[in-house]
């Protein structure tokens, strides 16, 4: 194909991630614990031709003042594996990526269901890879303290061959199924893992046969140090979230070096930064769609939000007033700068910029069919991205109007499919199928 | 209803438990890891209106010599929880039951699954509380010595208690979605366990909406002194494996006796033995079913078990004579003389016995579907359980059997359901849907 094609997945929690969505008119409020919704979501973006479905996760309901757990609709939901492993059922091309975390599950577990999720859809399978580094989930799982961050990471790396080498525990023609010789799997094609290593001790071999894609999608979505070596060197696609092109471009050529360097072929790790997408018939009328939802943010918990991203209490300025200069706190240094930055370049009051960081802050296209298409096709052209992952603002609404008006554009432009051209997720990314480490071709 | 009803699981391996069963003309060989053959199952118990659907597991490839491995179907398939989240996606009654260890699982992570197969089902999900006594599922969780059997159980009751409690972190009218208030959660009906006890310490609140059915189904397939105690105590419904009426009378009324005394109703435990059904045209055309599928066995494996049960290697014995008389060995006495007994009772040679006990040795319902329906009628009749928990000897055709011919005659006899009466799997095992611990009616 001459042209770059942009890959999708679509990040989904079931009711949007902006915490002002269940509020918007026509959002479905109940979608979390509606298989109904989810099941409509799942099937539009396939009938749209997306990569893949990704469901995010939390291991625990998070932390927060009572004033503001009370209005949110992002703590509580399905479990991702069990939502994707439903879906399956009821899909036929889309990827399934499920987060499964290294630091709170065990790597014998992990491999299993990932693999049997691989089997049940046909090759559709994908693992986020995360470390989890909510200090809440911690309590739900015995651990007093969190575990500092580059032990999470030394972990996550055994972790992850670990896993892999369990889904390399058969070969591909291990299952012979001789009924006349009475033989229906070779002992010869089976091979015990015998892993002993710092964190884990695993025998194996997997009671799971060497899945349809070989292995599983790994998804990585770290940017710290650490977090970008890992994806380098194990990833098949990184989930990321620049905020501005520029420092796309630069995280994008940092990690195809990376991954070079750890001598695999740069094109075999896609970047994907996530991107929310609000559609209007004009740039104005988008941009009135993204106020209105983020007015629907209570002032409650835009207030949590922005204090605890200034590092400064905030309810006791005047909410219809500009943010007033701040002194010196232990918070983040540069990210107090960018919030206070970001407010006097939109000209935001108070109220607004609690909105804005309560509900949603990272990287947006907002406007029509067209400009949303020239932004996406930017990033891709100038090496910012492989693609993106989409964020829809509400559902089922937003998720419509990227699939029936952003898609088509896309389509018309040449950069995205018009329809799967193979089967498994794999395919779809443009990603080879791996060797089997213990029984290479 | 006047008449006691019947209630019917299916106890699932994908291409049966028996182990000759793949060779059997017509099984479907790869089901383990074809979702479409497991899909046709659970539709076809549906239809038959069958209470629940109940997958086993292992959590290892069991360590068997290489000779009995390699013919072995039964040691790799579906993690049973991604199969089941899968089937119910695409039926709409039949319960969903799936094994969840308590000795290598943790309490958040069971909890929430089974809490989310229960919204995406509707209420049809059930916990099989196993302890898992498979020392090679030790070797892949990192523990060189399995747990100690008191140890096993004494971790369960409180993973038990934990998981129960999680289930109940909140109310039902918890979530009050109020658009123009902007509260989407009450926090006042919400609950944080702060659980802390010898094995586990788990904060709380789980991170799922209560379920539909309250709490899934609880089911316990433990026979020791602690398992049936715990049982008691804890389960909905009860696995056993009696092989005659009077031996599953007395655990029956042992069980129910047990429950009264914890305090329950004991019409609020079910008790379902496993019975393996194999049907004919005749008693005769049965029996020789039987003996054709035991004849798939391969000696080598039969052998193995055999010599395994018996506590004596047999591989040196005339294949095609009588079993001649033992010395006294380490094994327990009572398996070999259960085992001799039966050999001398049904005439069998080595060969038979190895091929019988290779294959499957417990209670069987053999026959025509007139006789099959007397035998489960007169168990039901003389408690000597509520029900069975339903084995087919191969797929498709064996449960087709049961679907199509035994079904209707337990039907005409007015002891088993003509269509489902309720929605939950509570609902058609008749129990009644549990009050929530921290927010009682």
């Amino acid at each position: 194909m001459a042209t770059r094609q942009l890959k999708l997945g679509a990040f989904m929690r079931p009711v949007s991630l902006h915490t002002g969505a269940w509020r918007y008119p026509g959002s479905y409020a109940d979608a979390n614990f509606n298989f109904g919704h989810m099941k409509r979501f799942a099937q539009r973006l396939e009938e749209a031709t997306f990569d893949a479905f990704f469901m995010a996760d939390h291991l625990a309901v998070l932390n927060m003042p009572p004033d503001a757990l009370k209005r949110s609709h992002t703590v509580t939901s399905f479990e991702p594996f069990t939502l994707l492993s439903a879906l399956a059922a009821v899909t036929e091309r889309i990827g399934l990526v499920a987060t499964g975390s290294t630091t709170f599950d065990l790597p014998y577990h992990v491999a299993r269901r990932f693999a049997s999720l691989d089997h049940i859809s046909d090759g559709r399978a994908g693992w986020n890879v995360v470390t989890t580094s909510n200090p809440d989930a911690a309590l739900n799982f015995g651990l007093e303290e969190h575990m500092e961050h580059d032990a999470r990471y030394a972990r996550a790396r055994e972790f992850y061959d670990v896993v892999v080498g369990l889904w390399d525990s058969f070969a591909d023609d291990a299952f012979v199924r001789d009924v006349e010789a009475g033989v229906y799997v070779n002992p010869d094609r089976m091979r015990r893992l015998d892993h002993k290593g710092p964190h884990f001790s695993v025998r194996g071999p997997l009671n799971i046969a060497r899945s349809p894609q070989g292995r599983p999608v790994v998804v990585q979505a770290g940017a710290s140090e650490p977090g970008r070596q890992l994806a380098a060197e194990t990833a098949d696609a990184v989930f990321c979230a620049p905020t501005k092109l520029g420092e796309a471009q630069a995280f994008y050529a940092d990690v195809k070096r990376r991954a070079a360097a750890a001598g695999r072929d740069p094109d075999h790790i896609k970047i994907l930064p996530g991107a929310f997408i609000v559609v209007g018939d004009s740039v104005d009328e988008a941009r009135a769609k993204r106020a209105t939802l983020d007015s629907l943010v209570h002032v409650d918990s835009g207030f949590g939000s922005l204090s605890t991203m200034l590092g400064h209490d905030v309810s006791g300025f005047d909410p219809d007033a500009p943010l007033p200069e701040l002194p010196p706190t232990n918070a983040s240094r540069s990210s107090q700068d960018k919030i206070m930055g970001f407010a006097r370049r939109e000209n935001l009051t108070v109220r607004q910029l609690a909105q804005r960081v309560g509900g949603y802050s990272g990287l947006a296209f907002v406007g029509t069919p067209e400009t949303v298409a020239d932004q996406m096709q930017e990033w891709l052209e100038a090496e910012g991205c492989d693609g993106f992952n989409v964020m829809f603002p509400y559902l089922p609404q937003g998720l419509d109007d990227v699939v029936d008006r952003v898609v088509p554009e896309l389509r018309r432009r040449g950069i995205f499919r018009t329809a799967y051209e193979g089967r498994t997720l794999r395919e779809h990314l443009g990603l080879p199928r791996p060797e089997n480490r213990f029984f290479p071709d």
